[in-house]
């Protein structure tokens, strides 16, 4: 594929990086979408399919607290017990790694378990550049417990240059194993990809860190971002199965593999998957993916929110639209 | 925007090429998706909202022989007669220029009136590698007759570097004055975007010629793709509204437009223009955008047809199709 080892040389389409780790995001961004509430045979059938196409890690959504959030509005996903993540995945006796996100305030430590007692491999935290400490206080406990970890800095297309870099550094001297680049609001050109993928890549050589990347599609650019960020360096890429996820969603998992030279990855297994799977959530109307009001919101870097809405609402004078969201700023 | 003069240093997010120029091919590529049977407010609207968007020039669809096609089975726009051209424009007295396009082959020559006497501006010549000497007597006498002229040359992912080489030299030494890439098959990476576009730009410059790029979203690459040729110094730019083309379609205008940082351009008249004809062409059932078999036929190299089909035949079976597809080659 597109990649080689030195992203200075040119690009060469037969190679791969062996480095190279694949996310699938599905359920827990895909979970943004639905509350959450997917059947145990989407999440075993993804499962399966994930093992099947030699995807690296799958993420079962959020350790959301029960204190905050109610048991009632949300899926099992939403809180991702240990014990319902085994009875899809038993003893996980298989090469695919199994993640969860901790949401910075929204998470209680006593609910990460000893990974001896656990079916979590990676802990995944995702903060704003404010919340910087108290994401290190969550990827130091969950680094003594035993995890991998990782850390999303969400939203930094909001973030000015010099607070990224204090909060790279603050978190590169953390435990973390992996830092992610993530474009939150789909605002990012490819450009701009290049240009922070290479900043994380620099900080991560210096500080021993993996660097991941988390895309969204307001402007169809998930998959070309990736690509890009892929090219700089970046050594984690989250998908989710054909791009499943809040507003616009994300990369789609089936492109990801149809571009992966690694003879490891297989894209076939997504076929039955989404036939089985994702076109019965579309008939149901559940609703994401690459619409006009999530490129507005995209161009004009804002969080999906009102998009989502819009949507929802089944409006399509897009044109009131997007004067409301220029008179937000 | 992402582009300046000198492709090779820093991109500058703040600038502009001011020889960009914007083609809305909607009614062309589109016209493939409903044998081009557009209404007369369809065209009217869409040639209104390109003038109001600072739209350069504004495709009308083909000349094709009615020696050949039945002119029955087809909207007026795959003929594009003059006059019905002048009864949606009079004399045009705007800066929106007119274009049609001629295929290789299926095209008379006595149909293209001099320039003086006709609405078109700008004729495009389409033609496969092996036609390239009919394509230059076309280009020739479109060029005598007074018009601007460009030639696609269609499927390149499917012609090697030496034929390519020859191809391209042979255009340059004709009367053409842009010479488009185009991505037939949405076949491309960025990457590889990235290396065909630099050779066109090369024999462009030695030879006096602009470039253009048409690409196609089957891998959701359209618009990546395109700002990826701007990058290499490609100063024609197709685009569709909401992308619509053949199969997996093309560039989205809205996003393209939404990119431009000329002043000129502006992407709110797409807005009501969406609204009011593309979401009612959706709800007649007319049907082009990225879809999973576009990603197969896109990956694999092949011409859409299989997937437009299978589309239209409203199968789900994506697994067998792959297996299909795999197994024509």
């Amino acid at each position: 594929m597109l990649l080689n080892k030195n992203t200075e040389s040119k690009p060469n389409l037969m190679q791969y990086i062996p480095e190279l780790r694949v996310v699938d995001a599905t359920i827990r961004d895909g979970g943004l979408v639905n509350n959450f509430r997917f059947t145990d045979e989407f999440v075993k059938d993804l499962y399966i399919a994930d093992i099947k196409a030699g995807v690296d890690y799958m993420e079962f959504g959020y350790k959301a607290s029960k204190e905050i959030f109610d048991e009632k509005e949300f899926g099992k996903w939403k809180f991702c017990v240990d014990k319902d993540v085994k009875d899809i995945v038993g003893d996980n006796d298989t090469d695919l790694k199994l993640a969860v996100m901790l949401d910075v305030g929204r998470t209680e430590k006593k609910d990460v378990l000893p990974k001896e007692e656990s079916p979590f491999d990676l802990i995944r935290v995702a903060t704003y550049i404010h919340q910087i400490p108290a994401a290190i206080d969550l990827i130091e406990d969950a680094k003594a417990k035993g995890y991998e970890v990782s850390v999303n800095i969400m939203a930094v297309s909001k973030v000015n240059d010099e607070q990224l870099n204090h909060g790279l550094e603050m978190l590169a001297n953390s435990s973390t194993d992996i830092m992610y680049l993530v474009d939150s609001f789909g605002a990012f050109y490819p450009e701009q990809i290049e240009s922070l993928a290479k900043r994380y890549v620099e900080i991560g050589k210096k500080y021993g860190k993996k660097i991941g990347f988390h895309g969204h599609n307001n402007q169809q650019l998930a998959f070309a971002n990736t690509i890009m960020a892929m090219r700089c360096g970046v050594t984690y890429v989250d998908a989710t199965m054909s791009g499943m996820g809040r507003g616009a969603g994300n990369c789609f998992m089936e492109l990801l593999l149809g571009l992966l030279r690694n003879p490891k990855y297989n894209v076939v297994p997504t076929m039955d998957f989404v036939e089985k799977h994702i076109l019965k959530l579309k008939e149901q109307g559940i609703t994401w993916g690459y619409d006009f009001p999530y490129l507005m919101t995209g161009i004009l870097n804002c969080h999906p929110r009102s998009a989502i809405k819009f949507t929802q609402d089944k409006r399509t004078d897009y044109k009131n639209f997007y004067h409301e969201i220029l008179e937000m700023d």
